[in-house]
């Protein structure tokens, strides 16, 4: 054979097909909420899909939860309790778990079947995180658990899957979630999202995410990190409820970065440090000026999907 | 119809295949040096392939041009002479124009069919550049060219296409390709070089081609930005003959390039300013560690082919 | 290069695409009814495109050409004059002509556009046909045009794009049109049909089309032929106002078809001959039973379209 | 999902492509012999790919092992005895077991574990026929049991896949490999073999195979039948020691072919029958020349590899 003859295709838009060579196809099935797939790409490891859509990879999904987790939680002095909402695979969680000051992480994940999955066939994903003594994690809707739990967070992390029409992603990507989830934090904690494809060509939901997260929080920053098997740049957002004063962590210098990383995180990292820290908030012209040119504010009425 | 029945895909490895709609077909032809094709791609609009390999689409084209550009000319003090070598459709030639600076560009192309073509059905690459009285546009093998020539350039842009087992390119990435660039440099000149593709997934040349100007020049620093229609981030670096000394302009703050470039550059950009030359520089961390690892030399007896 | 980086992909049904590799792209246009592409196949040749579907292949146009006229004019004793609709490539028209005692062939095709593009780019396929005089081409409504004109024809080849929505052809696959059609025959004239796909896994038209024929005619025959660049067998069907005889055409044996072919028809053929008669009219067991479960009837107030 | 995202590709050649949408994987695996998959396709139901080949699908399995095998069972006076070389998927075997005078079915196939799989995964393939009393089933080279035994059948079935290159397929369509299955033939006796695409685009090997088996068998006839899953029409052959006589077996009308197929044949077949088998025999009038042309003989130290 000259090539692979199973392929994996993710359609990014109308025009645009990026098609991953399949070696293997380790699970497929529909949980209660999704279509679950696992299968061994040929240049990018073990892969977990769903609705059809890249989650992570195993040659890249270090780079997807270290740019998610570690923004966040290093920009807190001292964060001892972490939310996660969805992270089904775990490695949102191992990441977070990575801080030395985490006491308690909280993960609220709607769909078990999608949890087993991966514990089954993406070990490395959770590495252990599930099996935490700080780890609680619960089976359910989190924006009702938010409702529901008096407790309060330093850092709250959203790693929803975007927002496709008919899916239960979407209500957890509107102003009226986010005003619960500034709730739920406390005075100085922060909040991280991923919020979906960040490049020229496709960015449908990312600017929407940043401008609804403004309208809540006083002090909103977008960053970007490239993740290959989503065939983009991938955008996130952080938040916090104090406005920005002048030594605000996004400029802070590398070797600042660096030191506190030392100081808090506990196996070296492979994407993360000083100076990519300076790489993930430093956005393109164009990409500041369509997210300083949004004005959509996505809520509970007025909600977005991926097109 | 529910989608486009024409796709041009690049297949960037034998497991990876990057999938464009195509819109309508402007232009199908064989030099004698490559095939030449332009196409109206749904989501990228115009867009010029080479050999089968994008090289630069209407939507995106400002990024690559911007990122090859300005970094080496801004960081020069005050560059009066410009050598391009390729550059076909005439862009990088436009955004080196734009430098106020700029007395003289000499730029010298293999293909002349390259260029009637680019002008005739890509005008807004170059737009005018071709026509400036400061341009001195030859056709020919630009290493004879460097060879034969007395000049010296303050910035010598290397503009080449990815090195094709086959295709001319190859003598243009050679350890003694870059020593005539370096003698053909004033003192206080640098070069700069597009360096292919610098994913994770993908990067065959990228690491040795900036391993190969680091035994020719003091300083080399590689960069990167991601070029939708490219399918991943992209390589560049640029180099000098001097070595790296304290306020080397990779470090410069965003506000003191954004002077410079005010100083300088007289239309307004739309990629390249201080915060996007922050992000260029800033590598991330796996990529730092595949260029320190790095060890191949490209010689002319011991060429480097992407695969 | 290892393959082509051009792919003309039709999308037969959700599940099922075949790509063609492009050498290039000659044409692409839209008239005031349809969008029209002309391409240059790897393996096909140059090949006619409209609305997506592959209308006609140089490498095999021969096939499904000599399939839709021959039989129907070698089963009427003395074909003088000859009605098709549609057609637009002139292929159809060139096979009608080879009968010597053809004496007059209206073609009334509704995109003057589209002959244009054949008569330019696609000369084999009427080679000349346009230029004889017994040819009365016409622009307009193949319908219209048959409700108008008193004149009756021994021949009447129905050759008209399949029924998409949106598009004007499905009124050419009615009840109503083949009565029309049916008055529009001399008492011994016949209809011949291009029917669409009749591959076991995709023939959403095919036994419509031969139900429909038979609320209108005493006698219908389907038959089938497979055309390589359609991507599977074809289905065909002629009708006459006459009730099948013991001695009905479909059965005659090779012999028989061959002199009568070598009486009548000017040069020698490349597809049609005694022996592909008996296969055109002998079906598979499976497709003779899906005709003969059809219970659809096509009509103006019961459209069919194409998936 | 607009469609599905998981697609197997069947490159016929470097310019033909057909992707069928893949439901599920339900089996990868490497024997030792050749990679074996099992997926559910959208549009073909269970499928049967070996080294990135479609061997059946469940959808029209019974057109391939229907037309393979019924042509010379039934054109034989009366089979008893029947050899099968290859068919791992348990098909031939049942077809050939339908015949109500078949004593002894021995079955020679080189992958064990190809057996394994088929039986567990399509049990409708064999349906039964692996534990039928008549059936003989062994595991090793079909060329070496024939050299080894002194058996004579009266007939024997080649269901052997294409010859790839690096493959053991390849000695199993030789001249010297076609002798020794004479000699093992009974006087009255008949072969049938697979012998690959018969498409005007594709047919590297069919004109090749039955102009070798014309090479040693006195009567040699060429059919086809057009198998979706395959893409393209499928081409076969059987032979005979006997000179054609009058009334050959491929003449007989379909009435008697008819009444044949129910004096012998227990269930209703869904493909073969009298019609259909005038369809099998009568082919295209290209291929006929396409067949008359071929000079070329395959043998062991000249074989033919498919491209």
């Amino acid at each position: 054979m000259a090539g692979p003859d199973l392929w994996f295709t993710d359609q990014a838009t109308p025009g645009l097909r990026t098609s991953f060579g399949v070696a293997s196809v380790l699970y497929q099935g529909r949980s209660a909420y999704q279509d679950i797939q696992v299968m061994e790409l040929h240049d990018c490891g073990r892969c977990l899909v769903m609705d059809g859509k890249v989650q992570s990879a195993e040659r890249d999904e270090f780079i997807y939860h270290e740019a998610l987790v570690h923004p966040a939680l290093i920009a807190h002095p001292r964060p001892r309790s972490v939310f996660i909402a969805g992270g089904g695979e775990g490695a949102t969680l191992r990441e977070a778990l990575r801080h030395r000051t985490v006491r308690r992480a909280v993960m609220v994940e709607l769909d078990p079947e999608a949890v087993r999955v991966c514990r089954e066939l993406l070990p490395s994903w959770s590495a252990g995180a599930f099996e935490d003594p700080r780890t609680d994690l619960r089976y359910g809707d989190a924006r009702r658990y938010l409702e529901q739990t008096p407790e309060r967070y330093d850092v709250i992390i959203l790693d929803i899957s975007d927002p496709l029409e008919g899916g239960p992603a979407y209500r957890l990507f509107t102003r009226e979630f986010y005003q619960l989830v500034a709730e739920r934090l406390e005075p100085s904690g922060l909040v991280a999202v991923q919020a979906g494809a960040a490049s020229l060509i496709d960015q449908p939901v990312f600017p929407a995410v940043v401008n609804t997260l403004a309208a809540v929080f006083p002090q909103v920053v977008a960053y970007q990190a490239h993740v290959p098997s989503f065939g983009s740049p991938w955008g996130f957002a952080t938040a916090s409820l104090q406005a920005a004063g002048r030594r605000a962590p996004w400029a802070w210098s590398p070797r600042a970065v660096d030191r506190r990383v030392s100081a808090r995180v506990e196996t070296p990292l492979r994407f993360y440090d000083g100076t990519t820290h300076q790489a993930l908030f430093a956005l393109p012209k164009y990409l500041r000026e369509a997210l300083a040119q949004e004005r959509r504010q996505i809520a509970d009425d007025a909600p977005l999907f991926m097109p």
